[in-house]
Order: structure tokens, then sequence, then C-alpha cells
């Protein structure tokens, strides 16, 4: 099950790294289009299509990553679901989170190696095991200078919430067709471009094949993972104080609070990303799972082939699976 | 509109207060019942009957208090409403509101001068501007000892809700009948009687017709006094740590909220008691409206003298008061 990070380091960027082997260091040649294997969600509620694409070199500012794993996740199901009208779009849709642009590439969970950067780039370098982060830390925003918060600003500033790269284009394409991003991340292809502010630089003794799952966000307080059970959660709460959090992007059905659960001091509130700085906090939770402290093995029931895509949604949809992890 | 607060001292306490004028000190008289009036709830639904009542002396670790003001709040309105049958009032009263003890004294946001206190107190002594507490302060318990809390145990362990002092007696006779306790505090008698862990100190300076609201319990934060906007009060909230706090003892109607509104930060709760640590806390409240940083007088829209107390119902039910303040 344990699968080592596998380099996705290219001669040229061999020479980046190890520039003082070449007797006269040259700019290396401009980064090219990477053709690779993806999972193509063409239409609604359709089987995701293993196709080739095209993947585009990183503008300034971006990373291409080669993703080692990636997780499934509801939150990927959601969006494939997902065929909203623009106006229920606005109101029920999360503020980086794409619905119903299609065709997309889904996938948020993912682990990987840089591949190249683009201009500009100086929080990580090709070679740098990463977690891309859907919920971006741009560290400047008030948000992000605020100690107690991570709705970095860039989450609805720049156009992950419709499915585009900063410059609203794609660095996808299949069959002469662009292709839409997923949550800034796209991490159902084995190569994916994401900006700068979205990537977390882990240590590379991680096995990626688990980690992946610190993509989604993470909750390691007592109780997570709890589902419909939210109204009965909250009143468990302990007066004074207990605390009830929410975690996930759940977009249907509401929970009936009455006030009197309330006023004796619970505290129900909810948490993106679970509450994570991702450039700040993934390396530490990584760190954690590395010496131990967390065990992420509980959560993965099945590991599969990349190809074995459409199954890892049957198995979770059938309740089968809390987690599968596909491997590139 | 301004009385100045009134002393109730009597001789006897005069002789407490100032034993190096006597010659001899002698151990005063054992308390006497005081004959006072009262405004007495015979009965759910029906106009206060205004009475004259017996009040027993405070037992060990009690103090009887005489009453300046006291405020009139939808609380005690509650409280002379509800008929309910055990079995609600388990599962929708709240810990410390007494609920269908009839007849009983109502009463909850007063102001007075300490007449005489029980063996064992040592917080308060005759003189003392207080005001009774019907959140106890114990300064012992978990929730006390926790500074996020303040949801003392008395409130529960002892029997303030079910109407009734610690022994499970009451102090409070007319015409031959006992009287309930309401909320450990009935302020709706000139003169009451109650625990020891009960009663703020508060500066003699202050305004006891004025400070007296804060008995209930005190908001001063932005936004407080919402009552059925909760919801909305909720979803405008800033995402990243905005918080919708429910003030007041509010037992019916429901809050839906939308998880879509929570995981982006946002928190939902409620304080008893302001959120305040009554003993500790409220002495400084009565300071800031000393120094007036805190304004009561927009909070009053009548001070009627006691005996009009079901005028001072009718002009809150009708909307035409937000607090009247009545005066003994």
């Amino acid at each position: 099950m344990f699968i080592k990070a596998v380099s996705g380091r290219c001669d040229c960027i061999h020479m980046l790294l190890n520039p003082c082997k070449h007797l006269v260091y040259s700019k290396p040649n401009p980064l090219k289009v990477i053709k690779c294997r993806a999972a193509v969600a063409w239409e609604a509620d359709k089987p995701l299509s293993i196709e080739e694409i095209e993947v585009a070199p990183p503008k300034a500012h971006e990373v291409r990553i080669k993703i080692v794993a990636t997780g499934v996740c509801h939150t990927d199901a959601h969006g494939l679901h997902c065929t909203a009208e623009p106006a229920d779009k606005d109101s029920m849709s999360l503020p980086g989170v794409n619905l119903g642009t299609f065709p997309m590439i889904l996938g948020h969970e993912g682990a990987g190696i840089v591949e190249s950067i683009g201009e500009g780039v100086t929080n990580v370098k090709p070679g740098d095991a990463v977690i891309p982060l859907w919920l971006p830390q741009c560290s400047e925003c008030k948000f992000c200078l605020n100690p107690d918060s991570n709705m970095c600003t860039k989450l609805s500033e720049t156009n992950q919430t419709i499915g585009l790269m900063t410059d609203k284009t794609s660095r996808f394409t299949c069959k002469g067709q662009q292709l839409y991003h997923f949550m800034g991340t796209s991490t159902f292809s084995e190569y994916t471009v994401v900006s700068d502010f979205s990537v977390a630089k882990i240590d590379s003794a991680a096995a990626l094949d688990k980690v992946c799952l610190i993509g989604c966000g993470f909750s390691t307080g007592y109780g997570a993972a709890l589902k419909s059970a939210k109204k009965s959660a909250l009143e468990s709460c302990r007066i004074g104080g207990g605390t009830c959090v929410i975690v996930g992007v759940a977009t249907s059905g509401t929970i009936s609070v009455h006030p009197f659960h309330m006023v004796l001091g619970r505290v129900l509130t909810g948490s993106y990303f679970g509450g994570w700085k991702g450039a700040d906090d993934v390396p530490k939770i990584v760190s954690d799972c590395i010496s131990k402290k967390i065990e992420l093995e509980d959560l993965i029931t099945f590991t599969l082939p990349f190809e074995k895509i459409n199954e890892a949604f049957e198995l979770m949809h059938t309740g089968k699976s809390l987690r599968t992890v596909l491997v590139y």
C-alpha cells in the first residue's frame, strides 16, 4: 500500500536544480505542453472518461504539478452532479467551488511533485513534494493576516469559482476543446496547473498516497466526520462553551436550532478547509502524519489505480468506502 | 427621572455599621420577619396583586435586600404565562427559571440595599448596594473556575429552578400561604431574600433605578437586542469568525441554519446572563454606567411607581415600552 513519492523531474529540471554541473548555464528551453491522462467530466451525472489531454505550461505565478495520488470525495461528486442554473449557483455555491462548468477536470485531494514553475514563483521549485490547496493562502489579505481565519480573499477574487485560472483562461485542452479547472486544483489529471498561492510545500519523506487526503482540509478534533447528525451533535455538546463544528461543504439540508440549546453557551460553527491556513498548516499536518501523531490509514478503505476512478465513486456512493485513494 | 439610591438602613443596621458609637456593643436582636408590599402572582395569566407579605429573616448564607427599583422583562411575563405540565417544564424550561410555580413573586431585574445577612455571609454587609443575580457565581465550581463560562452549577444544583431556597423552603408568606421565589431573585417585593452566591456588591454611587436593568444580564455588543431576526443576523455576519449571539431566554421558535452559512466560519452561539460572571462582572458594568461608558437611559422608556406594575406589563406587551423601571 505504501508508494514512495516519485519524481517528475525531466532533464531540463535537473539542469535547473544542478546548474553548477553545467559549464555554460543557459536559460532552459521554454516549458512545453505536456500530454497526459486525465479523467474528464464531459457532462453532469455521467461517468468520468479517461482521456489524453494537453496541459499547458505554467504562466507567471503558476505551478505545474505531477500528481502522484488523489482521493475521491463527495465534493467531487457534488461537482459532477450539479447542473444548477446560474441564479441558484450564486445563492448556493461556495466560494472557490465551481459547479456545472462542464467539461472539467475534477479532484481536489491530491499530492504530487512540482514539475515546473512559472515566472515569479518563489515558494516552490521543481522536485518539491507538494499538496495543491483548493483554499489559497496568499499571506497578504486581511483574512490571511488574521490568525483566526483562513478565508483568503484569493478564493473569491480570482477566477477559481468559475473554473479558470487567474487570467480567466484554462491550462487544459482535450480534443481541441477547453476543459475547466475544478476548485483551483483538478487533481484527476496526471499533471495539473495551480496558482502559486494554492500550493503547500511538504516534507519529501511523506507518503503521497496517504497525505493526499489532507488536501481536502482536515479535521483532527474530537467528533469529526459527523454527517447527518449535526443537530444531535449540537445538542450533545456541553453547556458553557461546548462547540459543534460543521466540517465540509454540505450544500443541502438545514439544521433546526432551538435557541434553548444556544443560550446556555453552546457554539455552532463551521470550518472551511478544516480552519487551516493551507501553506502554513498543511506541512505541519504532514509532519504529524510522518511522525504517526496522525494516522491516515484508517480513513483509506481502498487504494486503486487511477483508471478505476469511476469504481471509486461507486464505492463511495454505496458506502463501501470512506475514502478511496487513486494512484497514477 | 433620576432617583438617588435610598437607604434601607434601620436602627439595628445603623448599630451594626457604627458599633463604635455604642458604649456596649451587644449582639443585635435576632432578625425579625419584615412585613412589606409585594406583587403576588396568584395564578397564571392574571394581573399581579399588590399584597402585604411577610419576608422571613435570611438563613445561613442568605442575604435580605431592600429592593429600590426593578425592571419588568419578558421573562417575568413568561413566568406568569407558563402553566406547562411537569414533562414540558423539564424539556423546555431553562436552568434557574421556575415556571408554573404559583403563587410566586416574580422579578429578576432589581437593585437595592442589603438589609441584613445570615450566618456565614462574608461577601456583602448591611448597607451595601447590591444587584441580585439570577445566575449565581459560587466561584468554586468547574464553570466558575473556567474563564470562558458563567454556567455556575448552583443554578441547577440548588432549588432555584423549583422556586425555593437552597433548603427547599420559601422566605415569603401571604395570608398564611407560602409563596414561591422566582429565578432566585423575586425583585417584585420591597424586601427579598437571596443566596449569598446570588448577589453582586456594586458601587454605592450607582443610580439603582437605572442599573437594576443589569440584573437581567446585559449585552453590550454590537447588534444586541435582535429578536425575531436571528436567522438574518447570522447570515449577515461576516465570514471567517463573524459571531451571532442569541441573547435572552427565548423558549419558543427555532432557527433554520443552512450549513452553507456556517462552513465559511460564521459562529452561532448564545449567552446566559450575557455571558457575564455575575459577582465579578456586574460591579464592573455598574462602574461603566457611572462613568457613562454605558448609557442605560435609552433602554428605559418609563419609570413608574411600584404600584403600577400591571401597567408596566401592559406597556411591554403593547410595544409601548422597551423597559419600564418600577421604583418602590
